[in-house]
């Protein structure tokens, strides 16, 4: 295993004290590492709490800030934060409005976020993001799994809470933009979890991952590596099949890297979907390309298409101050 | 050799076609693809322009925008633009107050930009970076390499030609930053070079080459693999060696991913470094982290500081608004 690491128990706190001290500005630890928080709150605003298993950075701690979350909690790698972990980010940054909780679709993120649900007094509701369309079910899900669609949920609903959002309709907002966007991903090669130290699974040279999982559980199957453009037929046609957009839909494209695959392969895969999007007369208005949704030392790449309206566009556009994401402050 | 790509000829034109369209709010590309520029130019401001081989992204193109670059030339992977290549973005973006180009030390890139400088009939000058504390003279190179500090000299100088700086002055700064910049690096595995469809060098499960240059060009050793403390350590040292901060002097401390590493790890990094710097009364006042100076896929990092008066923190903190840099707008 070739990581730049220290003690394989220790990667997750120490990665967090950096970070913290990187974005010192817009976060603060909570005590014990349970979670991260915007450092300034703002009162009445409803509290948007994410969290996950690590190893998927940025998300989520690097979406937390003036415009998305108000607090992430991160378990291990690939392991689900604690309850006790969703409680007490909750208890710091609710400050009367309620708390939205945004879980990824996987078994025990949602159990763990139902058990803060239910323990947390104050009023509180839960999106479940479930955007990955290359499998029902998977090793960790019963259902879709919730992958890089997530931070689009997160950005969107982030604005509309920064804008006085009340709770119920920030669910709304929340499962709305869920059911607008579809994501598929490919793994070239596997990723490497610290505590197992060695890959996940195995790869042969010539093979690839179509469907993969952000944690490397299996996908639709396993096939000869091909080139660009099939790849991204094959990812944008599942998406395409289950958005069924209109002629002439705007999207968000996002293309996201897994960890191991550079800027020049991911802008690549952009052009590739952009063909493929023109030919199906779909219209891109915006784009995100970047390492956003990872996989610890993955290489590949998802494909994240969210069909939007105006409204939804100018949620997307409004103002983001975080480690991730940021424009228009 | 797994890579997101059609064929191999074709990959420095796909991505600048995908990068373009990603982000045509700030750039649009010269013909033939010689060259990344601002969409919109500011008459009557120096124009800085530089480039490089490929394989190296975000840098350049990535830095054109408000606040950085007007222009950015892209060789192929790992191989110099042409003299064209700047005479075109020269001629494209000049407006009468002369062209700055930015040259990382590598033989090609300086005879080729200093062949376009010749030919260029307007005023212009030309900084040189070379940042790299690992080894004099290398593989492409005669004196020391320039690396990740290029986008210091970059935003610093890009933030003075903003705020109406002359071309001599703006010289002088950017000769002035790369002489307080000071990066090294460390690669755990080896780039793939698309044209060449193996890797680069060949490294041990237990290896990693201290000091690599980034394309893969041999460091100061290579060593056993080591934890994160110890190379950071080693890196820090060389470094500090170098710019032989006085006690409380304030930096800019970039920890850069190669491609191939997560922001897992770099974060990781950022707090061993810190701690170091604790230990050296070196105070870090500013942080930058994340996939900035690439070397394809290869994995690893480089360490860059920048000790920095208030005159060069207000340069860094100035708006900048790129591809992959953006704050303040």
């Amino acid at each position: 295993m070739k990581k730049l690491i220290n003690h394989v128990d220790d990667v997750l706190a120490e990665s967090l004290d950096g970070f913290a001290a990187a974005h010192g500005d817009i976060v603060s630890l909570g005590e014990g590492h349970l979670f991260v928080r915007r450092r300034t709150i703002r009162p009445g605003k409803v509290a948007l709490i994410s969290g996950g298993g690590s190893g998927h950075e940025p998300l989520h701690a690097g979406f937390v800030g003036h415009g998305m979350l108000d607090a992430a909690c991160p378990g291990h790698v690939f392991t689900s934060p604690t309850p006790d972990q969703m409680l007490a980010a909750a208890e710091a940054v609710e400050t009367g409005a309620g708390v939205l909780f945004i879980v990824k679709n996987y078994s025990g993120d949602m159990m763990n976020f139902q058990m803060a649900a239910d323990m947390f007094e104050r009023d509180n509701a839960t999106v479940i993001v479930n955007d990955d369309v290359a499998v029902e079910n998977s090793t960790y899900t019963t259902g879709r799994r919730g992958v890089a669609g997530t931070l689009i949920v997160e950005k969107m609903v982030g604005a509309a809470a920064e804008g006085a959002g009340k709770l119920a309709a920030l669910k709304t907002l929340g499962e709305s933009v869920n059911r607008a966007t579809a994501s598929m991903g490919v793994a070239l090669t596997s990723c490497t979890v610290p505590a197992a130290g060695k890959p996940t699974f195995q790869l042969g040279a010539d093979e690839m991952e179509m469907g993969v999982g952000i944690h490397g559980e299996p996908g639709r199957r396993r096939v000869k590596l091909s080139d660009a453009d099939d790849i991204a037929a094959e990812l944008t046609g599942a998406i395409l099949k289950e958005l069924s957009p209109k002629h002439g839909q705007e999207v968000i494209l996002l293309v996201n890297g897994f960890g191991g695959t550079p800027a020049l392969e991911l802008y690549l895969m952009v052009h590739a979907v952009r063909k493929l999007l023109a030919g199906a007369g779909i219209k891109a208005v915006r784009y995100l390309t970047g390492p956003y949704v990872t996989s610890l030392d993955m290489a590949g790449c998802s494909i994240t298409l969210t069909a939007v309206d105006k409204p939804m566009l100018a949620l997307w556009d409004a103002p983001v101050h975080t480690a991730a994401l940021r424009w228009g402050m």
